[in-house]
């Protein structure tokens, strides 16, 4: 089956002890078509400027990645830079021009309408839902969202997570979000705005997600993920919507949502995150095969695998 | 089989945002002693005040826990304030009266002298070595330790590193020993001390074990074990030591140290810091079953459990 992911493209200047690039095409959307493009067919819906070329639209091409939904506007794409200290937890964002981005109307290709997956990646919640609404074929939908958002735009975002059925986001927006400090507290607070189920992801601690009572036949139990332990992280950027590129990419590869697809979902989210950060950008996920990400989701499995 | 554990036996007053509770029995060989109870024979050699009465004794007595080795000082016993805010990651501490804990050199009764296992719980490393040193039929050998000690004693700390078989630590210490920020390799110049393994405890995320390379003929590939996300954490005193004794304890239960012992290891050790919280003090330590404890290890289990 398809998924249709919406968010921004983009090229991304990064410095991080392991060196420094420039002009890297990356972008939610970007990380998130690559990493789903290893489990299913990625409709992509996103704004790009004048230096948005052919070679880099051919970067989604070559992973079969359907670019109809990429509009060209005037002006130049959206542009980030940032630097990541020792730690690696969190770039310090040396500039954000927003550029082509700041007006973006995401508009859906007719070709795009009968497709059952979503994934709704960290844009101003309006624009989140007016994407949901028109999508009339949509079985799941997937959301990411901010801090920024969070504190800003509270109204929209409350709206815009009534229409969809999980939320993939970190320990400190959860937090946020519902006003508790205590993340299995804070769930439930959050699972109460609207979504079926909510992944809340840890960084370097894996991710675990908490389902509405009677989600998916599901019930209220939580299920965790692991992350690989990695010794060598180049650049962190992107690691956050590559998991949800495998998570919702795997998902919309199977014939069913059940607990054991989520389960498994969550692994593989955890195992395109752990690809992602070892090179700077998206080079990682632009040259992977199937085997090196089931050799990986093994490695994942074993690492919490009790006989 | 028999473990050794040497450490403090205290009193706190403990204030968290659940309530408040004064003089309860408390310190690292208490909570040790209880958790690991549950699974072995366990022999506590520590250092109370008069202030330590028949019924004190009887906390450990009820669990069959030898207490041959807690001496009698004149004076009060250690006793220690904390409270927790909101997060209840953290305490502040109120205050701290080592007391007769001060002057503590540990002396073993002779009747411990066979025990295979031993726990050095968190105390001035040379005493911990001197101990180490004194048991001449130890099989493995557990340790824990504190930034206090990693900064003011790195070099005595070095040297009972020398003597230990497993070092129990957190995310922050491990860092601070090696002098590293990325975690795996921080705990591969953690092992490069001595230790043959490392178990990195993560708080609410669990825990990972690092193992030097052929220890246990197990290779290098970590494990990891989940924690369970509680909702209703009234008291996060003494959940590392409840986890070690967990830990510990299982390994001291079973016939041989391998592979797999030591992953369910890991999980009972989450398993015992998970129930030490949800009261205050050692209150839920004291009146445990085996059935709980093995009902709960089955919901860890299926936490990150695949089909």
């Amino acid at each position: 089956m398809s998924i249709v992911v919406v968010g921004s493209v983009a090229f991304d200047d990064v410095t991080s002890p392991a060196g420094s690039v420039k002009g890297v095409l990356a972008g939610a959307a970007t990380y998130f078509s690559l990493a789903a493009s290893y489990f299913t067919q990625v409709r992509v819906v996103a704004v790009v400027g004048e230096d948005f070329t052919a070679e880099h639209e051919q970067v989604f091409q070559r992973r079969g990645i359907d670019t109809r939904g990429i509009e060209r506007a005037k002006g130049k794409s959206f542009r980030w830079g940032g630097t990541y200290g020792e730690n690696l937890n969190e770039a310090i964002t040396d500039f954000t021009h927003l550029n082509v981005f700041e007006n973006f109307d995401p508009k859906l290709p007719a070709e795009y309408a009968d497709t059952e997956f979503l994934f709704l990646a960290n844009i101003q919640p309006k624009l989140q839902a007016n994407v949901r609404r028109q999508m009339k074929a949509v079985k799941l939908t997937g959301c990411d969202t901010m801090n920024f958002w969070i504190q800003g735009a509270r109204h929209d975002l409350t709206e815009t997570l009534k229409l969809v059925d999980v939320l993939l986001i970190n320990d400190t927006e959860t937090k946020m979000l519902a006003g508790e400090s205590n993340l299995p507290r804070a769930a439930q607070k959050v699972l109460a705005l609207g979504p079926k189920a909510l992944v809340i992801k840890h960084g370097e601690y894996g991710a675990t997600i908490f389902f509405r009572e009677g989600a998916y036949g599901i019930g209220r139990h939580p299920f965790r993920a692991p992350a690989l332990p990695i010794e060598k992280v180049i650049d962190p950027t992107g690691a956050g919507d590559s998991f949800a590129g495998g998570f919702m990419g795997y998902i919309a590869s199977q014939e069913e949502v059940n607990r054991e697809v989520i389960k498994r979902a969550l692994f593989y989210g955890g195992v395109m995150g752990s690809f992602v950060v070892e090179r700077f950008g998206t080079e990682r996920l632009q040259s992977l095969t199937r085997e090196e990400i089931d050799e990986r989701f093994q490695i994942f499995r074993e690492l919490t695998h009790l006989d």
